[in-house]
């Protein structure tokens, strides 16, 4: 015990000492204290009123892409941004936008019901009766169609779910899946069920992941209630995001499209979202095997799996024109290295109300910009040009920000320093995704901030969130993994980013840094998720009562931006970013491995015919097919280059810490040729050939995985094909990869020699 | 892969490979072929007819203890014995067995409702409606009382479970707590909460464990239904079974008897189980906090904590005479060592009607019997006395079986070879636990018999299901540890024993080795578990149709009795014996160290206070309490214990190997004293002062845990004490139990010394 107490004392200790080294990252040390007078006013240019009244305002009638609510939002955004001192405009792009004419669910046998596909009002919200012009619930980008055909129950839908049908000997060919909710990304359902020959798709909320088993339901508690539905996207987006029609490009008024039929992200079979009270008459007529254990959900009833008897008609109908969306683009001129930009958004547009998703996030980024605005108005000019956004059409696939990030992309790839987003915000902890190169920078914002419940930083609430979860029974290898680093380190992990949501076409086409800031997990707001329950009256009740997150995510990425702006230098550090690299090649090395290990034991037992003679002689039951040997590849030039990289990387950091230590070079060019080095640096992380299958997909380290729609794949090319056995591929890209990350530590050691006249030592 | 197809043809070599080693374990080769054409006149005996018919007459009637058809079924198991040619004789003894006169359970606020506590006749079960004599569904050797109180719902109720209560400041201190079957032993869950203050407790079976969530639900399946309820007993076993007023002696009709009052083992709270349909209103009715998510069941309703508003009144009032009890002791008197005596028994007594359990593994077990019989009237007389026992009231707490184990148990430590006890039967898989010792024995049996279902032997199938088991994604590290074992020795592990079943008091008390086999998991049994819908009706459908299963059980326990009674010496082999103690021993070991470390990060975690910063502010939350540190055991002592056993055993075994070979020592006294040398040596492994607390268990290496009921802890005295943190009899039990082990290497190298006239190289 001595020596634990030894260790705790140090514990302590570590945790007590400050966590925000002075000076701040990217400021000489004798720029700190302005800069923190600065971020002062900054905070008390944000006022809490503010957020809940914009929320309560922009929420009061449908907000869908193409209402006129939406388009009023649109109109005061603007006028607020200039009313606040910006330069602000609308930018119009032309979308495929499909809304539905004409929705019908029905169960033809053995019995007769018909689905509501309606959420009716709920005592004591008030929009809840308002939904006269809200579409009603759908999947966009499904199929229009009229499909008559037996059930089979998928579980959610994932590929091994699949397989696990397989195993019984049951296929969904000419039938219709239903699937809950969960376990991966919407659009992948209705997309492998096409794939595997199904006719249609029924998506489902089941009550135990996302009703009553979860807590309970509107408007007694938060969570879903038995008529709510979550609406969604199933544009196929790890293919591209925004527009289908105009992929790589801005979808001007004029640009050229590609006709639907050859629209590669639009599904082919419809696919309809419904309610637990639409699904359970549905699931309570399936026949067949009982669904294993892990497929049961909160229903009072045995699932099965089908097919049939139970059988279904599905009918969609849509209109397929274009519609018109806006995006509110606001600057401020940076008066130093006006060419270098600092972005930020959040998107406007909803499912329906969208206090929660995605006003919350909206109101904090206005008060944000209000609160610039004062500094402007009082003589501040930020060094570099912020850049703010209000993104339309987000929902259906990232449309607004797509679009503008295509349409700007040459220019984004000379100008930008950085991407910020947030999306929906709530109370409880930061949650904090994106470059480790910004991992710094972030943990001391956050340490910045003060948690609006606990006496203590956003950042050290955070720490201990980390440290416990890692400790909880049932955590996983990553928890544990991220509790250890914020056990001993001043910052804490950046979550890794994939997809879902105004990020994406930044990061993953374009190639900046981004980061995706927000709070939330002391809430009850994933019941109302894209369903009209979505409101303010939902939202201040079981969001964040008294906006106080509001403005504690108002003062992170006020913070970050001012810092990103007004920083000497592009606060980034690259020690962090090139050991997280590190880390994931050693963990796809294990990866092989175990595959390795894994197929051989597989192959051997499948070979034994073991499968069959553990399977119950009653049952259906199909043994696993034998998989392919797993190769061992040559992992060398990777390893390598990531070793180099973490070498590079450490001398071009303590070069900058020296430089800004001793006042930076001297003279403007340099300081520019110095700040254009740091804010491109990561461009060098991508292929213009991009991913296998998906050219849209530039960035070789970070991108939403093929099979897992949001869900990110660290270093993808080369995971993926291991994941799915494609060798050549897997090959191919260790190469690549191994190059980009040479490119990379080739630009960190320019900075290092600009910085020190003399090469890193490799 | 070239390596991976070398590996799997030298697989699937040892897979052809005759996995039954002839000459028979304990036999000389010269004698394998006569008891293998024994066995097949054995089988010859054995009439598939007869079990169904068997089960169906003895299930006809409700068979608790003391009702006229249990009478009725004990004096017919005699006369069948006599028929047979058995000696044959009713053991009576005279055990406390309350059995209620009253029963109520109502909810009292805030709304009302009343209990049904009834399990309703259903269609197509012919005997649901005969329940006018069978005891209302109770848990037996719960208090007599009239409370009502507050609800509390405590999930399993299980320790665990109430340190999350504590994390939320919630007690149930003068309340009712309400918690599921399942987690651990029944009879924990109301001692549990009487030792935190609660003043009763109701036991329900949640649907998603044990309903409609588990499958369908009798009669459209085998599940339990809304209505059905789980019984049992929840006398305090771990402390002792059987008779609560005769720990350690008989109950024969003058014995000398403790006061009720100071009984340990019988409860001092009412306690009651109940269906989900009456459980739904209640658990409904709670308010307070939602439930932690893995504590939340398959209810269709948000699983609170309360406590209140839910109040309930339950009432028990019950007759405590003492009541007469039945065991049918049949005897085959030994040819050869007439003095050493192979003991089987399976009970004959039920919760209501009880085909599946135990008339499923009793109709096995006379079965045997009679082909046993018609095997002697052939002519053929057992080396070793056979005993066969029809025990009455296990349901109660093993009381037929322990109060028979205690009257005999000088006896049995002279004689008694080992004890095979079966239970339950139904289709599916070998399920075979007990000593290590007899784990060729076992594995050489099963190899010998076919599989019912599938051309292979039950061996082999069960070796298939261990090896699919131990790949599954999620398999525990035992179950994987379990497959690489089975996928490269001749047997399989034998599952170590805790209690459940009648065993116990052979194993625990006595000190014999013993064997529990059973054949399952093919099945939908559990449903009916305890249950009135434990009928004929049920186990023919869901049980094992065809009584195929039946006659493999008579099969597989018929060739380890035989082979037990006839072997030249008792069929015992060591080194798997020691292999698994040693395991056992290292497994503590590793169990230390992760205590020490798991304990050092929580202390600095709750010093640091970051449970409490990780909390919600919102919620009540209690941060654990600090741990006291975890010291170094010296476990030197024991690790040399554990390998000079592994040494002395497999010394052993070589030597009794070559005996056998060679013909074995000349002269009846040398063999004798031989068989007498092997047939006591595992009393070695008992002391008489038993373990801390519950002296009845003497045996040093497996017992039921305290806080786990039937659930096994090996090497219990050091486990459960390093568990528990008392550091004292930690210390003490290491010593004790390495001075076990090395008394049971010195038997070893006595037999050692006898067969080669050296002693063993240590």
């Amino acid at each position: 015990m001595r020596s634990g107490l030894a260790l705790l004392a140090s514990f302590l200790a570590a945790l007590a000492a400050p966590v925000v080294a002075a000076p701040l990252q990217g400021f000489r040390p004798d720029r700190t204290e302005g800069q923190l007078a600065l971020e002062r006013r900054f905070d008390a240019g944000l006022d809490r009123a503010d957020y809940a009244a914009w929320i309560e305002d922009m929420s009061a009638e449908p907000n869908h892409v193409g209402s006129p609510h939406n388009r009023r939002n649109a109109e005061r955004t603007l006028a607020q941004f200039q009313e606040w001192g910006w330069e602000a405009r609308i930018e119009t792009f032309h979308v495929l936008y499909p809304t539905p004419l004409e929705l019908r669910l029905e169960l033809v046998a053995p019995t007769a019901f018909t689905a509501r596909l309606h959420e009716p009002p709920v005592p004591g919200d008030r929009t809840s009766g308002r939904t006269a012009d809200a579409l009603p619930p759908y999947n966009v980008y499904g199929a229009d169609g009229d499909v008559t055909a037996e059930l089979v129950y998928v579980n959610y839908g994932m590929p091994d779910d699949y397989r696990e049908l397989e195993r019984r000997g049951i296929d969904v060919r000419g039938r219709i899946v239903i699937v809950r909710y969960g376990g991966g990304w919407r659009g992948l359902k209705p997309k492998l069920a096409h794939e595997r020959g199904a006719v249609g798709c029924l998506i489902y909320s089941d009550p135990r992941d996302d009703g009553y088993g979860a807590g309970d339901t509107y408007p007694a508690g938060g969570f879903r209630p038995a008529d709510g539905v979550q609406r969604g996207s199933v544009l196929d987006m790890p293919v591209y995001p925004g527009d289908p029609l105009t992929p790589g490009r801005g979808a001007t008024e004029h640009a050229a499209r590609l006709p639907l039929a050859e629209a590669p992200t639009v599904l082919r079979i419809p696919v309809m979202p419904i309610s637990y009270g639409d699904a359970q008459p549905l699931l309570a007529a399936l026949g067949g095997p009982v669904a294993p254990a892990d497929w049961r959900g909160g229903l009072p009833l045995t699932y099965h799996l089908g097919p049939g008897p139970a059988k279904a008609r599905m009918v969609i109908r849509s209109d397929w024109s274009l519609k018109p969306i806006h995006n509110v683009i606001a600057r401020l001129p940076g008066a130093g290295q006006p060419d270098q930009w600092v972005l930020r958004g959040n998107h406007r547009d909803a499912w329906v109300f969208g206090a929660w998703d995605p006003l919350s996030g909206h109101a904090a980024m206005m008060a944000e910009a209000k609160a610039l605005g004062a500094l402007v108005r009082a003589g501040w000019r930020p060094r570099r040009t912020i850049v703010y956004a209000s993104w339309d059409a987000e929902e259906p696939g990232l449309v607004g920000s797509t679009e503008w990030a295509e349409e700007h992309a040459d220019e984004l790839r000379r100008k930008a320093v950085a991407y910020v987003n947030s999306d929906t915000n709530t109370r409880g902890f930061l949650r904090a995704g994106g470059s480790p190169s910004l991992q710094v920078l972030v943990a001391e914002a956050a340490g910045a901030v003060r948690d609006p419940q606990l006496p203590m930083s956003a950042l050290e609430r955070l720490r201990a969130k980390l440290l416990i979860d890692g400790e909880r029974k049932g955590a996983t290898d990553e928890q544990r993994a991220v509790a250890r680093f914020a056990a001993t380190e001043p910052t804490v992990p950046l979550v890794p980013l994939g997809s879902g949501t105004d990020f994406t076409a930044f990061l993953d086409h374009v190639g900046i840094p981004v980061l995706s800031l927000e709070y939330g997990g002391e809430d009850q707001v994933a019941g109302c998720y894209h369903s009209a329950y979505d409101s303010f009256d939902h939202y201040r009740r079981f969001g964040d009562p008294g906006s106080h997150y509001g403005v504690a995510l108002s003062q992170t990425i006020g913070r970050v931006v001012l810092r990103l702006a007004d920083a000497d230098v592009p606060p980034f550090t690259y020690a962090i970013m090139a050991d997280t690299v590190g880390g994931y090649i050693t963990e796809l090395r294990t990866l092989v491995d175990g595959m390795r290990e894994k197929t051989d034991r597989a192959n051997r037992l499948v070979a034994s015919g073991a499968f069959a003679s553990a399977a119950d002689p009653a049952e259906a039951y199909v043994p696993p097919p034998l998989e392919g040997p797993v190769p061992f590849l040559d992992f060398a030039p990777l390893g390598s280059a990531a070793e180099r990289l973490q070498a590079s990387a450490r001398a071009c950091d303590a070069a900058l810490a020296r430089a800004l230590e001793a006042g930076l070079p001297a003279g403007a060019a340099a300081q520019d040729e110095l700040a254009e080095l740091l804010r491109g640096a990561e461009l060098a992380l991508t292929d213009p050939a991009g991913l296998p299958g998906r050219p849209w997909y530039r960035h070789m380290i970070y991108a939403p995985g093929l099979q897992t729609g949001y869900g990110v794949k660290t270093v993808p090319g080369l995971r993926e094909a291991i994941e799915e056995r494609r060798w050549d591929d897997a090959e191919r890209y260790a190469r690549i990869v191994a190059e980009r990350l040479s490119a990379y530590a080739d630009r960190l050691d320019q900075v290092t020699r600009l910085l020190t006249g003399v090469p890193p030592t490799a």
